[in-house]
């Protein structure tokens, strides 16, 4: 029996919806692919006709200029016709079911749906309800994933690290509302690295994380040391009203990742970002410039690991 | 004396306005045109370059993702560039008038106008003041006139019932406010349809519509009586409030299109919709979804359809 | 030393910020570059593979449709990639830098980026921050620079008038708030008018703006004589508030082109304005449409302007 509904009955990628029980072979094909496109964009010419006539839409209904932007240059790089639609301005608004506004886009010949929403699932019920012959990719859902984001990651730590057999990573931050560390926690998991650290005050962290089989730190002196690769997350300034934390300043003393807090990871540890970064908040601006900083090159190759997932699954 | 503002001195299409006083001639080229290209969009590669290095401009002063998107999509795929212009947003907002915008953008060589606008005539108007190299589609304007969608719901009828003379079609609903519904009238009647009905209650039909040729019912067991073709107008909220109607329970009650209702017409009617849908306010979704509705077919039609007329107006 | 942030090493246009120090051999370059592309928006199919591959970034930090349609058609025109930003709404309220903004944008291997900012000087900044192969191009910085708008009216200019050097310019409106008039003050200098004129109340000028090299007259009649060439300047409403004016009529009278003033003005005057206009406020229709009017002109040639800057940037 099937059960995962990322998978074609072969066994092939048909839709990228999560990086939770995606087969390692297929993560490390999408490394590889992504590995011959990361010369691609620094050719003079830079596109390639593997999607020539085929029809991508970017289906945004949370707004998202840097992912939707990596993917219409990704889209376009394959030759591919790229629509935007930002749904949240239209057909939504004029009650029609999420459900009719895909179906009526299948029924233009669509290819590739690359699908962005503020509710869990959604990519997953999308793709469970679209025709055969449509791929659709996850851009991030709620709270839940964000693959092609944990993709590049996975890809950068390659490029820098080379095995993932002998890493210590830890994922610094809120994680309780990131998809991102979900996506890079099963991502760094199946791909076999020994030991994951999360590294947050008990506010932002999921309850029963440990589940994930990632080891829990509150203290960042303690959870950097012998580390290999940091990832801080993204805080959001919203989640810092209330409770949850106390204030910018006093997360930044406590977590904000600093030289000094630095120096206590591995002398070679790079640092990541999956952005837009809070300068001062949860990373100081001498790290994010600074020489153990790959938060650029994570963007560069982002463009490659999506062109990858596009070419992958419209020949699946 | 040339008076009909669509059409070229050799009688050619010159701009697609409106469906009224269209002659037959141009209205089977349209529909004979779109079935060579109902193939295109189902092929591996879906690209003609018949618009190549054309510009086609997409001007909606009124927003409608849907519309947008399927002549975005119908002009790519005959490789045209398309430029979306928001209008609404930009230039009309500095207090420029109507026609120093669309005369700016034929300065820069615009070769088509797709043009959607609130205000009945807005089309027709830009029409007649650019250069006569430039073509005008009428992308819906106010309650005047919607032609290709009518043209598109033509394609879907002539695909499923062959041959127009012998048909019996109802249109349900607000007649009033439907520019979609002028348009198909216009087109029913010319493609010699000899009996087309309007089911709706008096408070949102036009005073006088039977002028336009149809007959007029309010009760839906009446009206449809053996019916071939059975087309459900959306019924905007809006239209909900004040006076004209109860409530949508109300609407649903007496005109929503359920199984009981669709049994009264012929037993392979048809059921088709311009959308967006309003569920459970003029349709069932057991309808919608049933094997006698053609909707989602209707919406694949709509993009060979636009291809049709574009590269009509190109060739003329 | 290379003090002009617009030159590479060889002295060659490496961005586009401002006219203001622009060698004449790069102006003429320009303009002379812009002549051969004049004739390809006429021709049948207008795409040149000269930016084929290429990513054309329009980062619109302000809107503005019609800039950004021009840069958008001249792109596609030369076959690049282009990819729309409006910013504003997205990366830059979620407290992202705008040089983090850029910085993530350049590592997507953009190769030239349009930028609109409300700040003067934003343009500049960019470019002093980008990596070496990626090319800047100014349309509009806060009241500072708009140097495409101003290189396509010399090249209006020179269509009309052929010769710079023996030439009577004349700006009329609201220099003070206007980047467009002193790009255009510095570009009729260095070409060589020997005798450029601003026209205004003083509110709405620059004090010293003499230094500029321009003769000052507050009055229509003086200022017009002998004029060869009008540039009206678009007055902004929200200039009309408080001290700055009394009132758009008030204005008209005294400043707005009728033609009774035109003719104020040689016979062979050529009018012009950047756009968009305000009828009735700094022109009279009659003026605007009339055969001394080369306002739509201009639009045409704004479209080979930029693909002459497009392409020398490309090039270099």
């Amino acid at each position: 029996m099937n059960r995962n509904p990322q998978l074609n009955k072969q066994g092939e990628l048909q839709h990228l919806l999560t990086t939770e029980g995606l087969p390692i072979s297929i993560l490390r094909h999408i490394l590889d692919t992504a590995e011959s496109f990361a010369g691609v964009t620094e050719r003079e010419v830079k596109k390639i006709p593997l999607l020539r006539g085929k029809s991508v839409f970017n289906l945004f209904f949370e707004p998202s200029t840097r992912t939707r932007t990596t993917f219409e240059i990704a889209a376009k790089r394959l030759s591919a016709d790229v629509i935007n639609l930002n749904i949240a301005v239209s057909a939504q608004s004029k009650g029609e079911t999420l459900l009719d506004t895909v179906n009526n886009l299948s029924a233009m010949h669509a290819d590739m749906f690359v699908v962005r929403h503020a509710q869990s699932g959604a990519a997953h019920m999308i793709a469970s309800h679209v025709r055969p012959d449509i791929h659709v990719i996850n851009a991030g859902d709620g709270r839940h994933a964000h693959p092609t984001q944990a993709l590049l990651d996975m890809f950068t730590i390659r490029r820098y690290k080379q095995d993932f057999h002998n890493l210590r990573v830890a994922i610094v931050g809120d994680i309780l509302h990131s998809r991102v560390a979900r996506s890079q926690i099963h991502a760094l998991t199946t791909l076999g690295v020994p030991e994951v650290r999360v590294i947050a005050p008990k506010t932002i962290l999921p309850s029963k994380v440990e589940r994930l089989g990632v080891h829990v730190y509150h203290d960042m002196a303690q959870g950097l040391k012998d580390i290999d690769v940091l990832i801080m997350l993204r805080l959001q300034n919203e989640r810092m009203v209330g409770a949850s934390l106390p204030s910018s300043e006093e997360y930044f003393k406590y977590y904000g990742l600093t030289q000094e807090k630095l120096a206590m990871a591995k002398p070679d540890a790079i640092v990541m970002h999956p952005g837009p970064m809070n300068r001062g908040v949860e990373i100081d601006s001498a790290v994010a410039d600074g020489k153990q900083s790959v938060i650029l090159p994570q963007v560069t190759f982002g463009i490659a690991v999506r062109m990858a997932v596009m070419s992958i699954l419209a020949g699946n």
